[in-house]
């Protein structure tokens, strides 16, 4: 089939595009092939399609909604939930729109890729099969977190090893709407899917009861809660303290490859929740963001004096070569440079360490260490 | 005089424009006129001219140069000096260029306006009428510093009240090209005009002593050291630690105003310094960083939640009425919100105290604290 027949069958009809606009949309790259199913992730946004949806002949997979944030606990949920919410922990990990295409179950990222990783490693973790016999028009929304996993150096201080999915919503592909979270709940136990805590329902004025959460989770090194209306579609996020000092931490040895507001809204966030929270002494969080900071930076610098370079380190468990190999490939096409530290079978799964590469943030550095001056 | 006509004589030949160029930069306000002068200051660049360029019929005044910066010292000095350089002080305040245009002396900013407040002020300090009659091709580069002055909220430790000029440079308007120290030293000398502290000469493999002085510098809370080739033009600044912080601590309540880069710069040379000076123990830096930012910003998150807004306190004296009169149109112009608090007679001088107004990071501020949410 042409890509443009492709199209055809993946767009739905309401979208009223002719052939020459289609056509138009893949030469600007607009949309682009997927890679192991049949479909076109959204590259830019386009016919008021986010970034990220994923258009299949069986289905038109949305975006995953940017969450919008709050600052203040106590007028931030006054003033956004008029009625009961639920709090639910925020899994420090990566995204993924997990479907059954064709027969086939994959996970898809934020941008739209297919994931080989979480394709590779759902059955170990969540029964899908089931689950799409039953329900073939859900999609399963989940956190991958863990040590092992090929994307972020944070993830939740009680997983030790591997990784774990965190199914946090459940969206009805035919209607394009998030099931309650009660009905969430209910489906998620059904077919035992690990899921985030669940605190709540709360209402607005329970707020220090959502705090003395916060303050728990942030002595935890948990990153925060997302706050769901009970009946409605509104979500919202926090995060914690300590999730905020942790991004710094792992983050500062980045700034040649980060925009300057990563580090700025951290440092706001921290602020605003010290002042509400007041989950540690002001001394300690002075000290505690000194320590976040500096030490990183400060061992970034020696090791690019020394002549290294900016790496972070990955290790992950996949159950096939192949999921390996189209790993990286997924990586090559997101221009993501890696090197392949160590691979070796272990029980039954090919274990892979490898290090990013970070060139743009090692001559930031570089450069400066070398004495080039630089007029700001 | 037309504007045009005007433009004409203050263009010198060799740029070769047409009066259709010359009405066009005009119409486009690429050239504005000047207050208290006849000339034009060039506001976005130019026909090759530096934004903050000055034209009249007299001189072409030059924007003050950008000096590059050094983020080390070791290997800065020895890549961007082959022979020997002098370290002058860098002063904490705003720049002005000094110049009689017309028989009358006026002070320049950077961005090419007349500064009527160091206008007013420089017979204070400079026996300028004494110089120009002997120079009248020189104009005078100084550094405008102290606690009352109408643009800075940072000044050198050692100046207690009122303000200071400090002449740090003198550039040949025949030629535009600076004066090499030694010459600027004798002159300024001779006319006793006040200075910053010169060190040296050096060579580059003196680093280390260069480093003792900025560590000196660090401990008395001074700005830092601008580093002049002896025989040259090349010209480098290197600020201390205890600068980065206080500038942290004077704007990290404007975030709403400056760019995040602001921020994160700071922190990058706070780090790279650190590396090379160990100028305080580490866990005095994760102190002094966090005790920098920390303090203002939940000052200023406390002030707009009970209501109040986001302002900067000055405190200037002034010669006369008219200056301060001219003061006020200048900040009408460059668009700062200002409140005039107090004004009064003391000892021949009108001190004003006024607030500095910024809209921009009160809403900033407002909003988060008002629980709206953000997507970020």
């Amino acid at each position: 089939m042409s890509e443009l027949e492709l199209l055809k069958r993946s767009l739905p009809q309401r979208f009223k595009k002719s052939p020459e606009e289609m056509l138009k949309a893949l030469e600007e790259g607009r949309l682009e092939p997927m890679s192991m199913v049949s479909g076109f992730r959204v590259k830019k946004g386009l016919w008021g399609l986010e970034p990220g949806t994923v258009l299949t002949p069986e289905w038109l997979i949305p975006a995953f909604p940017r969450i919008p944030r709050l600052f203040v606990l106590k007028e931030g949920l006054r003033r956004n939930f008029t009625g009961p919410f639920y709090a639910e922990e925020k899994i420090e990990g990566y995204n993924v729109r997990l479907v059954r295409l064709s027969g086939k179950i994959v996970a898809i990222t934020r941008r739209g890729y297919i994931c080989p990783f979480a394709t590779d490693r759902w059955p170990d973790f969540l029964d899908l099969e089931a689950f799409f016999d039953r329900y073939p028009h859900l999609m399963v929304c989940c956190e991958v977190a863990g040590p092992e996993n090929p994307f972020l150096t944070e993830w939740p201080p009680y997983i030790s090893r591997d990784i774990r999915f965190f199914v946090f919503d459940l969206l009805d592909l035919s209607t394009g709407c998030l099931l309650s979270p009660e009905k969430r709940y209910r489906l998620t136990e059904e077919f035992s899917f690990p899921a985030p805590e669940v605190h709540g329902p709360f209402s607005a004025h329970q707020w220090q009861e959502v705090a003395e959460i916060l303050k728990r989770y942030d002595r935890e090194g948990r990153e925060g809660l997302v706050f769901k209306e009970r009946q409605g579609q509104r979500v919202f996020k926090y995060v914690t303290p300590r999730s905020n000092l942790e991004d710094l931490r792992v983050s500062i040895a980045f700034a040649g490859d980060l925009h300057p507001a990563y580090y700025l809204h951290r440092i706001i966030r921290l602020a605003l929740a010290h002042l509400e929270l007041e989950e540690r002494r002001d001394e300690e969080l002075w000290r505690d963001f000194g320590q976040a900071v500096f030490p990183p930076l400060l061992s970034a610098l020696k090791e690019v004096k020394r002549g290294g370079r900016i790496t972070e380190q990955f290790r992950i468990r996949l159950r096939s070569k192949l999921a390996f190999e189209n790993l990286l490939k997924h990586f090559a096409k997101t221009q993501v440079r890696i090197k392949i530290l160590h691979q070796s079978w272990e029980d039954g799964y090919l274990v892979v360490t490898f290090s990013k590469e970070y060139p743009r943030s090692t001559d930031f550095w570089a450069s400066k260490l070398s004495g080039a001056p630089e007029v700001d």
